[in-house]
């Protein structure tokens, strides 16, 4: 299983923050490190990766990512948690998973996840990569006041880099280079987190900060363990854009291309703005 | 609140699949109405829209949806059913819901909600409607012989109609006008059942039958009750596609655009297929 195998380097503070301990059968103790704050908080993708973690530690565990669904419930404090993970239901070739991130006894996060063993079959993607430049012929994203966590990623934009003191945009688009700093081979833990390293569209658009927080993000994995294998810890592709801001909630929809121009993940989200 | 409009109609048979009978606080009992029946079971599209009744029901209810996620955990049999919602969380200004569908004791569907009270903030949408020709001026579809639910919808075809005995399509895109049959004011849960109205998009691909499943299915409501009543018994212009298909799992992204070119909806589902 591709999230479990062994590096012969020190362990990326990635693992660190998914480390969880089993308190009980289907609970589990975590906190996400320091190096992964967000202004409030931890990063959500770290968030999301933890809880998805939760299902994939259990012991009744049976294949592989497919969806997951977290819903940001509340501010998470920079403090430990606990996750109760539970199988709603499982069937020959998937399996079904609620999950509750609960902190200081109320919960902060629900979850929902499948996973699930595929066959091979008629395959083809319709959707193309975007044309960009190779990934070190474009800048290194110097990183932002905002947040820490962006500094545990390596992101190359081709465009809509945050500024925040720029002139508004014609659209939300961005479209990067990212992988984890230092680099670290693909799991899908390190995918589900990836998924959520866009930053705000309304900031990309109108280029200045806004208070915003995602209420839910939906992440369908492409990717298989092959997958996975082919993209090691090469550069990933990534581009987001938001479809209509609308009254305090905008959604966002992005793709998430391996270096071989293979999708491995589509990932949405909604997003409260003021 | 526009989902609990009185109509000097009798009551359309979407009301009546609506039902919901309180058999404890936060248990629900329902059952889908055969007109909305699929091959296997009910309409996905309708037992994702009950699972939302179920929380507007909910005493405890706070702000109209704004997220809706729902798997399909197993096949659901055309029986009664029961609903178990939950809040998981109640914000100043929204409020998170579980929930889940029982029959005979197991769990054939989980889903979260996400409903919330909106400001106004700066508005804008990014993407555009497609373009097409007035829907009388389409064809009305036929019907198919898949399965009873379509004959509840009017739609009318601008592209990538379900025909099943023609060749392979270059794409997997459709774009149809559609509404409730006969016409019924628009109010969230029939836009949340319409979100789900898309035939399968490997069948419109390859125009061949293929067994297939819904397994998670993820609506953003960019509606308001102001949108709803703008729109009333109008047509939908709606539009889907799928991003890739690989051994066993597909993808579907899709918009609900009101006849005012308003985008009401955009929506995701993975679906298993052979």
């Amino acid at each position: 299983m591709p999230d479990s195998t062994p590096h012969s380097t020190p362990a990326h503070a990635f693992d660190e923050a998914m480390r969880l301990a089993a308190a009980a059968p289907g609970r589990y103790a975590g906190r996400i490190t320091p190096a992964y704050a967000n202004m409030v908080g931890p990063f959500g993708g770290a968030v999301a990766a933890v809880m998805l973690n939760a299902a994939l530690s259990h012991p009744e565990r049976q294949g592989d990512p497919v969806a997951l669904t977290v819903n940001f419930a509340a501010p998470i404090k920079d403090e430990a948690f606990e996750i109760v993970a539970h199988v709603a239901r499982t069937n020959r070739s998937n399996q079904h998973w609620t999950m509750q991130l609960m902190q200081q006894g109320e919960v902060a996060c629900t979850a929902t996840a499948l996973l699930a063993s595929r066959r091979e079959t008629w395959t083809d993607t319709e959707l193309l990569p975007p044309q960009v430049p190779e990934p070190t012929t474009l800048d290194l994203f110097p990183g932002t006041e905002l947040a820490v966590w962006p500094a545990m990623y390596e992101m190359r934009f081709a465009k809509g880099e945050l500024k925040l003191h720029g002139s508004e945009q014609a659209d939300s688009t961005s479209t990067l280079w990212v992988r984890d700093n230092p680099p670290r081979p693909l799991d899908f833990l390190s995918l589900a987190a990836l998924c959520d390293t866009f930053f705000p569209r309304v900031m990309v658009r109108r280029q200045s900060f806004t208070p915003i927080g995602t209420v839910s993000l939906t992440t369908y994995f492409h990717a298989d363990a092959q997958s996975l294998a082919r993209q090691g810890s090469d550069y990933l592709l990534a581009t987001a854009r938001a479809s209509r801001f609308h009254n305090t909630y905008f959604d966002q929809t992005a793709q998430l291309w391996g270096r071989n121009a293979e999708l491995l993940a589509v990932t949405h989200q909604l997003v409260y703005y003021r």
